[in-house]
């Protein structure tokens, strides 16, 4: 609780829309990675250390070691999944059974990783106007430390639409649903546990639209990177056999 | 299974509003309770026998003989909560932990039975503009048997709103959430169990809207009173010692 | 996070059996809670005030404002929840829905609180041997809080034995179940949450035997204080109206 | 629920113990797989057609069209995980996420199709010891559908002992709990949904015990199999994009 070591963040982008598409690029000049770690640092401080890795980087800069030395891991891809390396991926699966935190944000929802973990598809509905669509984020879990100091909603003006249903499992935690202009529904802010680590998946965020730099998004991100720190004591494979009687 | 007893349902109502306002009996002239049984009687033909009782009744239509009588018990209130007995509360929630199930239905979030069942303020946002809004009911839950045969989403054309914060307990399964013209969003159908009672909370439904002639709306409460029927061996208390060991 | 201010612990103890029965004085000389008290203070230091109350006191400790100044309270009785005054209880109840954690101990399963808040008989299957029984507290959730620093598992040689079913709703979080020598098993570490108070139950912990003075049950507790402390911006009623669209 | 049409049953096994070990073969003369079948036919009658397939068979008789024509796939194997093909087992998967029921036995737990399925490592703590250990099933979720007419708790004279922590995710319901002669316990029937298809989790089954012949056993899976029938109108992929408002 009072932990005076900072938390070690890493936030992963493919970072392929905005190395290929100036529109994008002018959206987000330092990357979608930039923008989201730029926020991390703002809201919490000396609480972290943050670095930032792309799909370029060797071994996408997800090495062993930088894996070592991550608590918490943010991820956001969309037209390179594929390219993701499957030993990559299970390394990070490794890792997240181990303790490490794990974020999946937005277009994420069809990563490798969020589907490894998971098991289902992930898909979902789907729709992006010209324009985009405002998307309302309630809290339905207001005790839950990700929604803590968040707006009852979050109004994000332009958004692209993600509906129900949203083939993942049944969530640990439900913590924010969003609505639509065009009146779908959706579980945007959801919580998992796999082995050690703790997953939380938020769906705002999109390369077409400045959402990473809303302070609301902003705050529920810090508030997830806080939540999903691994607790003391993790970071360990379970035990498989202990023969002895207790 | 193979039960070839029919299921025996009570559609309790307060039936104040439908006795009182002209132009609520207008719309529910054989009365909320009425048009719940016509439904299920339609839908559920032999597989059940549909009794319907009111507040105006003795004993309010649930006494001990007619709950011990009840499998399934469809609960609507609105303006007169505290008008329903303690005693038949603490009555019918025997019932409901022995075994028998409970559908409670739109404004009965307030009623005495569901707050002593939950333990919770039951509250929640609310807004009932002229003519009503739109509510999108969406399946977030495709295999569970309450949504068997469902739309996605129902579109019910006017309706109140009920939107989040709803003050309950994290439900064993949500099965609903809505959307309104406004943006609110709603667990609109969630369940839980209470000891060896099932309960199924169902928002849809006013009596300023014909929602309950609504023909997917109506097959929610058949598929809930199906769902919420007692499983075999069930309607006994909880043994409370036993001291020899196994 | 870094909070400043202490906690402010209440643990509250019927004290029946203290003050009524030599043997059992012998074993908690300052009370069970006393012993409780203890505990957390020995663990938790400056983290925590801690003040002790019992059903003599007037209106058992747990006046308005003495439940103002209460962020969490643990509570223990046995064989006197009859004489708790039901408007007591009431006013807990809208303490913990606004916020105030409550941990409930060991017999406190079948108190007015306990049973308000959650709905169910709280029954559960019993048992006291001569000099007790070994149980076995294992830890099914690694990763929670109140785990945190816990031995796999917790050996407390003698204590009455709780088994299944124990009539309780699905628990949020189960963090432990208990073995029996008999061969019981028991969800003996249970989480709840109700409006914006969190609920802890943990069966470990008896008059006959000296329990509250086990290093682990003690570390139980403090976790579970830690954990049950409200967020900020809780203890506030929910909204229940707000008829403007966003 | 009036279906007239059987359900498809298949239950697979490795096959691997029976026909190589004279041992094993003396307690499974017919195979595990023969013995799980005998108990499905002998309690569900005419309610199910059961096949059985082997690893040995071609295609491990998990064909896409043999899974195809599967409503509920059981699934026993301990030494030869890794002879399983991925491609089948990516198959498998396919058809759990489109309804198809999986109840995965005991050893099974280190199944690739389990671990893929809910993404953790689904290690536990384990011993043999001689002779085994007396096991006890107890039932914590009394209005379960798998729980029905079964005995509190079962009693399995000799066992291996499988212990927690048990790595899965946080299960959609606990059905069972065990405890060993050594004080263990563990989290034994636990039940899941991945997309459209359910899955169950049942530990009690060895090859060194002749557990599949306990009648309660038997009871269990029966009604495993029911539970995890697809319901009407599964075995469909999710819609992944919706592009018209509603």
């Amino acid at each position: 609780m009072t932990a005076t070591t900072p938390l070690r963040v890493t936030v992963w982008n493919e970072g392929v829309h905005e190395t290929t598409q100036p529109e994008i690029a002018a959206i987000y000049p330092d990357g979608i990675h930039g923008a989201i770690a730029a926020g991390l640092t703002e809201l919490l401080g000396q609480e972290v250390t943050v670095r930032t890795a792309t799909l370029a980087d060797p071994e996408h800069g997800l090495s062993e070691q930088q894996l070592a030395e991550t608590d918490v891991l943010l991820w956001w891809g969309h037209i390179a999944h594929d390219q993701v390396s499957d030993e990559v991926v299970e390394r990070v699966r490794q890792h997240v059974l181990g303790g490490m935190g794990l974020i999946v944000l937005h277009s994420g929802h069809f990563s490798k990783i969020f589907i490894r973990m998971l098991g289902t598809t992930c898909s979902l509905r789907w729709r992006n106007p010209e324009g985009g669509e405002r998307e309302l984020v309630w809290n339905v879990n207001p005790t839950h430390p990700i929604a803590e100091g968040v707006d009852q909603p979050i109004v994000i003006e332009a958004q692209e639409m993600y509906g129900e249903f949203f083939d993942i499992p049944t969530p640990d935690d439900l913590v924010f649903i969003s609505s639509f202009t065009g009146g779908e529904v959706f579980r945007s802010g959801v919580t998992f546990t796999r082995g050690r680590g703790k997953i939380f998946y938020f769906s705002p965020g999109d390369q077409e639209y400045p959402v990473y730099f809303h302070p609301q998004v902003r705050r529920v991100l810090a508030n997830g990177v806080r939540w999903a720190a691994p607790v003391a004591g993790a970071r360990q494979a379970p035990e498989v056999s202990n023969p002895q009687p207790v």
